[in-house]
């Protein structure tokens, strides 16, 4: 999951960094956000009783580091992103990864020089989030929401529909059948057609959802009203930070002027919960194969008979050797408990290796996503899935 | 970096968790270390009043949830580690990642049965974090150590050795030559052999060291009296966390018995101040190949010339395509600029991309290690670099 993120913010042009967990109180100070943000900031004295917390989020670091390398116009545009720990503590955690206190996330910053090169980030962000939330096998929809302390007044949420989602959504159904660019979008290209595509449907979620406007704009048979999990959002505030802690930058001109600035953050650790929330049945889990921690499970039906061990530990060695993740069930349990704790943990395929089909040279191959089975050599099995 | 000490644990029979950054306290009143552990220790409250700490290091934690888990000597020998962001909160944080008070630590925790196991697994982890050092371009000596507060009486740092660093050690030269097991070593194998070869040679930090022993064993024409640089660090404190912690398994004959615990720390983070102390020389750092951010620069030695962009530009692309990654210094410095940087990042091969050459079709490939240079076609650098 970090690594496809990894990968499509780099190709939308953004460059990684690390920041760490714990951050001076100062630059919150300049923000005035030490005092304006609530007790879900965690704050804490060190050793030398100097004011720390535990970042929240990063606006005022990134803008920190950002005002004492970058003075000109020519170091724009520039998007600085990194995936470090967070804390936010909640008045009621829930849902274990989903809404931990700490938790995982990538958080990117763009700096431009003005409110149109700004909309330009905006946008290489909001395509890169498409890709992102797609490649991970979810549909994960933008729709306008509350921008909350971070500021400004454009954002988007990006939301995966499930009926167990902490919001309620309101949107028209056409946006569900959109196209997610591929990857040979070129983000140096016009991306407004496809941010006009997007944000043309109607998606809002409950904070900013209005009605008047859903019964004019959509009709009664495309309505749709449902929860969802919020897996990304991204913000512009424009010169909020930079106005406050006089991150400024001399134009082509000469003249000082405060960068214009936005912050797009995905929440890793909880996208591994989003991600069971999508997919995921009355057995258990369907990994899609983009993010599965396995790629195939080995069940042995007959732990402890010469053939069928055999052939599961030649099995297991091809396909490691071949670079393909496997786990190897070779636990004495019966069959029956062994395809349930299969289903359960939901790798997306699973190899079943029994006395009978051994004896005629066949394992089975089944696709957890759909249940279907295929009878084949070992030599086919290795073949499918190095594909 | 993380990636080498990842797959040396994994060969090693460790099993990968995640543990939070912020522990609740009580674990930690459990062991007695809530107050025995300094102000190094940061200490902070929640909005509901709870105490908490941002972890120091992970005894206690890991102590609790393996209890939770097993029960049993079947459930036996079992290593857990995780790779997480610690806090130290040192009286003087100094020599930037070296020893900052926040930073990336991998440590790993083995339970065993008895004492006998309990130095098998040690022993695991000794030869695992020959490995890890070795295959980072690292000489690092096992060296007798001080347990500190972590406990227990057996203890080595791994230690590179560095004029700039921070800890005196003792040796003799013969630990210098002694050979780091290969890839196909078998864990499940005895290694005793490999630890007494490596323990019976002097070698020891500061705070154990025996003059009279020194004088006794070693030749004076092989003693070393040096610095180095702390790693790693390894532990075996036997049932310290288990009795105070009540971390009980039922043996083979169902009695109840302690378990023996070790604990194994690679400081991730320092390693890339370590391995730039390692390796450098006066012009810049010297990147090991297998931990350089990059393993090829390009240098346009006249920017803006038709034939060298293109031939960087296409250079760059067939690199990029095979997985190689690349730096691509387009900037419109002059070439001496361009050397001088290229040889302070240290990236291990540099291409020089110049207009005298090009009309002869070649390019120059620079090795930073010991500078030595060749002239090359285009083809030649990539396969060059893909072998």
């Amino acid at each position: 999951i970090e690594q496809i993120v990894r990968e499509e913010q780099n190709r939308a042009g953004a460059l990684e960094l690390l920041m760490r967990t714990l951050q001076l109180a100062d630059f919150w100070r300049e923000s005035g956000r030490y005092d304006a943000y609530g007790p879900e900031m965690l704050r804490l004295t060190d050793r030398h009783k100097r004011e720390l917390l535990y970042g929240p989020t990063n606006e005022e670091m990134i803008t920190g580091i950002f005002r004492a390398y970058v003075k000109s116009y020519r170091g724009l545009p520039l998007n600085l992103y990194h995936i470090q720990w967070k804390f936010r503590d909640e008045q009621r955690p829930r849902f274990g990864v989903m809404r931990g206190r700490e938790f995982l996330m990538k958080d990117a910053y763009s700096f431009d020089i003005d409110e149109a090169a700004a909309r330009r980030s905006y946008n290489k962000m909001f395509v890169a989030y498409l890709r992102t939330f797609a490649r991970m096998g979810l549909k994960a929809i933008p729709m306008r929401a509350e921008t909350g302390p971070i500021g400004g007044d454009l954002s988007h949420e990006f939301i995966v529909l499930a009926e167990t989602g902490e919001s309620a959504v309101y949107c028209d159904k056409e946006v569900l059948n959109l196209p997610v660019p591929g990857e040979e979008i070129d983000y140096e290209g016009d991306l407004t057609p496809i941010i006009e595509q997007w944000t043309s449907v109607y998606a809002a979620t409950e904070d900013v959802h209005n009605s008047d406007r859903f019964d004019r704009e959509v009709p009664s048979e495309k309505k749709l009203q449902t929860r969802g999990i919020e897996v990304g959002q991204i913000f512009y505030f424009g010169t909020k930070y930079s106005d406050s802690m006089k991150a400024m930058v001399a134009g082509a001109d000469g003249a000082e002027v405060p960068i214009h600035g936005g912050s797009y953050g995905v929440g890793v650790s909880r996208l591994v919960g989003a991600i069971i929330e999508a997919c995921h049945d009355d057995a258990g889990i369907k990994w899609p194969e983009a993010v599965a921690p396995f790629r195939a499970a080995i069940l042995n039906l007959k732990q402890g008979a010469e053939d069928t061990d055999a052939a599961c530990e030649g099995l297991y060695r091809e396909l490691t050797a071949k670079g393909i993740e496997v786990l190897y069930d070779d636990t004495d349990q019966r069959a029956g408990a062994k395809f349930a704790a299969a289903d359960l943990i939901g790798i997306p395929w699973q190899i079943l290796v029994g006395p009978k089909g051994l004896a005629e040279g066949k394992l089975e191959l089944k696709r957890r996503s759909d249940g279907a089975r295929e009878n084949l050599g070992p030599a086919d099995v290795v073949a499918r899935l190095s594909s």
